[in-house]
């Protein structure tokens, strides 16, 4: 018979971000952690939250945390920068389950990555304008000096399926020319839609440029996380269950056929709820 | 003594869209109906409308329509394609004052001004995959054939402030590809934001195609509209009041910038609320 301990092991993942950029996490997990189940949501209603304010954030944070809960998840992952940026520090507080995003692991591996001690980070307007990237990476190496750029195209350009097209490398020159300018050695992909302009991007800033992806950081820290806390899944998915559920609060066809694009298996199905009941 | 119809007569238009781009509208209400008073609500909080379903946008608008109301307007303007192609024809059911949408103005305009029967309308995923604008122009001309094309890309190069840019021109380029094949010679800016792009677009497609703008096609229907009603203010504006006040849900210094650079005057202020109380 299983005990408590074991059941909550079995427990799903609980992952978030305004809308598919979080999948980039997720498979990162799948990849990662195959023993682990997952219950995505992705707020398709409200997204971008690239350029909400962090009042906005953190309400609809606690919202979804309150959703992920109905779900038994045994943890968080905040797969977005935005929300990770300006939510995490207020909800960790009142959670009594463990809660990462995605900040904190791309910070520390782009602190120890740095040569030169020059880090580029590129993120949405909220994210870059948090300053949270320079903050953390300053708390692992005060010596290093972090430039800041916000990409606001960058996201409907991915959501446009534009991943490598002259238009997007045009607008990714413009929008990198200063960080280069500043010699860094360093470009965190601060935002959960950048890795899929990953080729593109390493294509523009040459072999002397390392790109962190904060995605997969995320996946290997929440590996530590929950060995730590006795939390890992050692056996087999727990079965007759669907080990990937998907939750969206609008528009679940369109979100199936992109995850479909970039996950590693297809999706069946999408649920749609209304996240501002929670 | 003002009587209880004067009152009336004084009282503002409300005006909405999910963000700064209805304020090519509002900015074409100013300009044609100088005496009317205007409170405008952003939802910025939950731009953009442009890729989510019928069913939200149906529930934002009613909660914007309820807040307008607690401003006592005595007519409603839905200064966005979007909402006015899912939600106008659910709302007016329930309302007891006036209200129009930008998309019959536009559609009537564009029916009466081609002449070789082809018309081409561009906006985002949502109004386009409504075929608001086709139903709506073969009511006045069944035999017109109308081609639509999404241009998701637009409104994000337009809140970059992207007007004028080289990239801008090369997205449009492909946007239009399609549409300047079908030998149209009449487009439909379907989409608040693109009065913005007015030039760049009148440049590309040349002087044989006519753009019609629904924002200023709408300030005429709402001249008419007020007529009609005898709901216009034929006398100043009140004295003592703002003549033109702004509520969003969020972000309200980034609106106010915006708002600034196309309006013909400077806004003071813009008051954020919490849209999902109402």
């Amino acid at each position: 018979m299983e005990n408590k301990n074991e059941t909550i092991r079995k427990a799903p993942i609980g992952v978030f971000d305004s809308g598919v950029g979080g999948l980039t996490v997720a498979r990162e997990i799948m990849r990662n952690l195959p023993n682990e189940r997952i219950v995505y949501f992705g707020d398709t209603a409200r997204v971008p939250y690239g350029s909400k304010s962090k009042d906005t954030i953190i309400r609809y944070a606690k919202q979804i945390i309150r959703f992920l809960r109905t779900q038994d998840v045994k943890a968080i992952v905040i797969a977005c920068n935005t929300a990770s940026a300006l939510a995490l520090e207020e909800v960790e507080k009142e959670l009594d389950i463990p809660i990462i995003g995605v900040v904190e692991p791309g910070a520390r591996v782009a602190a120890a990555t740095t040569k030169n001690g020059k880090i580029g980070v590129i993120g949405t307007e909220s994210t870059i304008n948090s300053h949270m990237y320079p903050q953390l990476i300053k708390e692992y190496r005060p010596d290093v000096t972090v430039f800041g750029k916000a990409c606001p195209l960058f996201c409907p350009l991915v959501e446009e399926g534009w991943l490598k097209d002259p238009v997007t490398e045009e607008v990714a020159k413009r929008y990198l020319k200063d960080l280069l300018k500043e010699d860094i050695d360093t470009l965190i992909l601060g935002c959960t839609h950048y890795p899929l302009l990953r080729s593109l991007l390493s294509g523009l800033v040459g072999d002397q440029i390392q790109l962190v992806n904060p995605a997969y950081e995320t996946a290997k820290e929440l590996e530590r996380l929950l060995k730590k806390e006795n939390l890992a899944n050692e056996g087999e998915k727990a079965p007759g269950k669907e080990p990937y559920r998907f939750f969206v609060s609008d528009a679940a066809d369109k979100f199936k056929n992109f995850a479909n694009s970039i996950l590693p298996y297809d999706i069946e199905t999408t649920r749609k709820i209304n996240i501002e009941e929670y």
